[in-house]
């Protein structure tokens, strides 16, 4: 039992708490005030500052050091990444200054694995150079997509071409000027048993029939300049080799992102908090009511106990889904991976709202927690919500019952 | 003890369900798609619909119905008031619809109550006409409010004029073109005791030095076309009938508004719960994961329950403090009041949540479900934080125990 | 819309609130010294200052209030009585000493309603004066009895007599020397619709074939004397007469029996919340740490605040439920009375632990709080558990969208 | 990073599961069968099976692993020791089994650290043996203890004396007929500085003065044999040589023991929860209701779920306290310890209560889950209330932020 971080994670984790602290956190005015906002995704642009801090970060070596493949990526493994990880998410700007932000590590790792030779070199190296970007599309509008038997989306084989029609929403990052392709998940043959029916196909934007029919709102913000997309694929043809690892391999390729991607938000989550409670604690200190600073104040303090007993022990939680992930792999982690979809977000809403509350009036306009507030309640729902978590975790207790 | 509604007030409920079913909640989307949304507050127009249902609503007689005098108003008490507004809560557009929206609602009372001759004439009069609106500058960004003692901006006499310097902001409605007026708290006399320091005054809003800095947003929305402004007032210079009801008695003036500004705040969050509890329950009657409608599954039900057995208690407890101030007055309905103003928005923070979830990633983008999540919010912090509540029931129930 | 008490209610409630004040709770004390407590339930005995308090409360008026009828007992409808009987949840003894302590009052009740004249003659009458007590046998130990369905025990017609059979347990008051008899509820005829497949039968204690099993203990007490007996019924015969309304009509009794225990249990729970309360704050003013009152550190006051506003809006829907059971009968309060069942001990348990909390080391000992926590935890339990009354709830709710 | 058991350890963990699973839990129910329980405390006696077990465990080496020393104990650190004490959470019999009590387990390593070679010789090492018991007098009934500066009994230096004067309660252990002496703490010097004013004396149980005024009962048990004593120090004279470390040093001295203490503590509060779920989901899957086993209705699965996370996170913060104990001394795991303190009692309390929940009436008569509630519930408040370890998480929060 070591909990101290490895020698390699710590030297990781102080230079991205160094550059996100010195270079990230500073950046995010800037950034903003570069941003342009609007209702029509085509006007938006990617702020200058951005590509700016990216050149910088991947000068230092904080590049693609969520992929665990040497080759590809820095090597580290998710207990490793993990703590780095959560220092990203103390700003909204630091995972893609690293390359490190979703959905592209996801797509990222899905193609050094399964790729083919030609994938990787026309998709895969200008990802992992931060010159384009990429979106997932999987869920979809109609159907409840927790329940993955749902799917209507259709990639059928046809004679050379595979053929995709259906209806995605939820493609984050597609509305990003830099996105080039997707990565789309559909039918293949619904005959197939549940683990062979579903295939990836790796998707060029700008293919033939596939058409962005909005950007979704979160709550009312869009995320410019990545946005959320509901898109159509509408008789879209593409040649048979857009398949990933090949057709029926769908359900294969996804449980292996699944994992990851789930540490990832939910060290960020953590980062956030963090965030969130520095916030807390330096307003407790600053503000003077009754004669007294708010943290002098009825169960101000409880408060900030509260959230710091809730942080450490998500953080201790995710932590070891990650090692559980590298030791045991995907199978053995499966409670703590659902524990931690679970745990992490409640963590990071609750903590700002606390923070919002203390902030009073100031709270409800300060940008950054209600940006928090937002992806908080957002992150309770994608990549599965609570109730299907909590019912995965309930199912593999039970389980140790059953005979 | 009687639960029943009186008969007027059953009449009025019956009308007003009827009109916000049937006129109100239809015109909602028209009214979003008139809607001019700019970061640029001076661009804002009322889209034409609200004014076509606002006369409307006062042909069939919903209008003015919060007044409780019987000359200017519709001569309601407090308690056969409160089911109308819960019935105004269940459209973001019913209380304006109905001349019954906030600031407005307390503005009119005041000047009903303290307002010289004059001021009724050229202000409440087209005020309660539905043909102006007004705004509240109390609260000052650089103290915290929620202790009144703290107040720096000033209403100082000198000679035949007031003068009033200081920043406000949180003025709800003063980003409206309709807006007039403003109701401004200063303090007179610092020398004075603690109740008598402070005064309102009338402040037209073209008056000479009235600087709008800018319109705050709510967790990112501005709430077009009212908007919440910070103010600058720059040696505002008003003939001294510019006070309201005299100076030094911004504090006797103030307490007046309150408790039923509150109950109104209240009872329309409970109405905001029951229209989200009613989205949560037609979702999950009607959406379909792993084969059963998500009421059946997991704890759905539970939440449906803890949501209804929590509506119905904080409508109880509004009602019963409606009650109180109509028997008892301000100081015997202080707890009651205090109480609901923690409790009711924190349910329908609750209801709101849980409808969001249970809508899934619809949820996210759904703007009514996050027009009510921020409000809820934004109730636990505007008109006194939770804490500040907390802090005075507890204080009135250790007083019992004091001799 | 009106809240105050009847002058009626209000008359006895100013009496009893006396009487438990200054006669029943100086009392307690001498009650627990003479109590015998003994793992043997035969040797129990009824401390003798009961039976005094009991003739003190009759000669006044305290007496049998719970029943509505007018011949039989106070002639007080629910919501009248629900007061009252608030105040006779400040002390354990005070609903005894009223004679309106369960089961007896359900026992009395269905009686009054169903009742043949011989068993009113032989039965009700001295069970209304005080003279005798009784027990409900329907829960039983085999199966889950939120299922009335899962019923095992029978009370099967053979010839001129009904014969029972099967294990009951959770049979309160059986361990009072006072018991005289029992309401035995069981399957007459499995065949028949669920409506009609049970009866009541009226079973004296001495009849041959009852055999007391055992007192069970609540969280390790046995509360003596009354106790809460596991019973066998074996080949119990009693003549026909024995059945109340006959046979087949057990579930339309027990209807009846239902919604008024229910209020009788919530408001009593919310007079012990009360009293919990009271030592809470005494409490908190009284003790001194770090230089301060209690009451004066950390989030004491929050939870003082918490428990106030849990408790008013307990006993309004409460009261509420009362008042619909008056106007509109069972079917009509179907909500309340399982949202109450669900609200009040739960409101009960939360001021418990709370004011436990405050006593610290003394709180651990003291016998009232300690007495309270069994009795809120239990009462979460007894008379159908928190789930099946949310389920009620939801069920009742989601009808509102079926068609 | 590491979250495996050390060899060591995992062999230690290996063995005690084995052990309690074997050995100890059979033997509950003949333990429980021997116990004398009565209201005289001098009446109390050792069950034997209680000293057979304790034979067997010490043969197979499980046996005072709690003590970190070499020489006197086993050798284990904190984080190896940690999951060990876990495993006896799972009995109420098995911490003694194994002579890892508390407050034994304190005094034997106060005793290593700080007593003199008298002392090692003629209390620890029958201590260590198993053949006798011990106490510790800290807590006094009249003032809040939480506040050490309110400690009011008194050890007086007079001549080649040490006088001890006071009254103390909550000295578990007290009541067992093998308990041979006390650790007791008290003022020495009023006026010296708050770390130098109090000391640590050895009293000898049978020394004259010595009077135990009662058992303290907990939440209405008594907890024989072992017992919580009040008791009084009337001018009780001991040698000097009873000091433990000197006058002066009972500051210092209990501060080393609080640490570990809490960490036993705790480790045993997660045992106990994970037997609780276990009973829970036992249940949930063995009892029918409506057609369905409990486990698949309402929002079971969603209490299961949430238990095991909150025991999950509440564990691993157990054992980063006790790595940062062993790593970084008391004074860095400061923040650590009193979060466990605050997070583990309040998990047991929750799971327990859900396990209780899903018995019904089963849960309340089930002695086992009614010892846990009382213990969890007692856990609260002993060794430092909640609120006043919530109180340093918080303090050295915020100490962070300042300058």
């Amino acid at each position: 039992m070591d909990f101290a971080l490895s020698e390699r994670a710590r030297r990781y984790v102080d230079l991205a708490e160094r550059f996100v602290r010195e270079r990230v956190v500073p950046a995010e005015p800037v950034y903003l005030s570069q941003l342009v906002r609007s209702e029509d995704w085509r006007r938006w642009r990617i702020p200058p500052v951005l590509e700016e801090l990216k050149a910088e970060a991947r000068a230092v070596g904080l590049w693609n050091l969520f992929l665990p493949d040497e080759e590809w990526g820095a090597g580290l493994d998710n207990r490793d990444y993990a703590p780095v990880a959560e220092i990203t998410g103390r700003s909204f700007l630091a995972p893609e200054v690293f390359n490190c932000s979703a959905p592209d590590t996801g797509n990222a790792e899905v193609l050094v694995k399964y790729g083919s030779d030609e994938q990787k070199k026309r998709w895969l190296e200008p990802l992992l150079a931060g010159e384009i970007r990429s979106g997932f599309s999987m869920t979809e509008p109609a159907v409840a997509s927790s329940d993955a038997t749902n799917m209507k989306a259709t990639c059928e084989v046809r004679g050379d071409e595979v053929v995709l029609n259906g209806q995605k929403w939820w493609t984050s990052g597609a509305g990003d000027p830099r996105c080039k392709f997707l990565i789309f998940m559909g039918v293949t043959d619904a005959a197939a048993d549940r683990h062979h029916r579903h295939s990836m196909v790796l998707v060029p934007m700008d293919a033939p029939g596939v058409k962005i029919l909005r950007m979704l709102p979160v709550f009312g913000h869009l995320d410019e300049p990545h946005g959320h997309a509901e898109i159509l694929f509408d008789e879209v043809r593409l040649p048979r080799s857009a398949f990933i690892a090949g057709p029926g391999r769908g359900f294969e390729v996804a449980q292996g992102r699944l994992g990851p991607g789930r540490i990832h938000h939910c060290m960020r989550a953590i980062g956030a908090a963090e965030r969130a409670l520095e916030r807390l604690c330096q307003r407790a200190l600053g503000r003077v009511a009754f004669g007294k600073p708010l943290a002098s104040l009825g169960g101000n303090r409880d408060v900030i106990a509260d959230c710091r007993m809730a942080i450490d022990q998500a953080r201790l939680l995710t932590l070891k889904a990650a090692w559980e992930l590298d030791e045991l792999g995907t199978f053995g982690a499966l409670t703590s991976i659902s524990a931690i979809k679970v745990v992490a977000p409640n963590v990071l809403q609750r903590v700002v709202d606390a923070a919002i509350q203390v902030h009073g009036g100031e709270g409800m306009a300060d940008p950054e927690l209600g940006r928090l507030m937002g992806m908080a309640r957002a992150l309770r729902i994608a990549d599965g919500p609570d109730e299907v978590h909590r019912g995965m975790v309930a199912r593999l207790e039970l389980a140790k019952y059953k005979r």
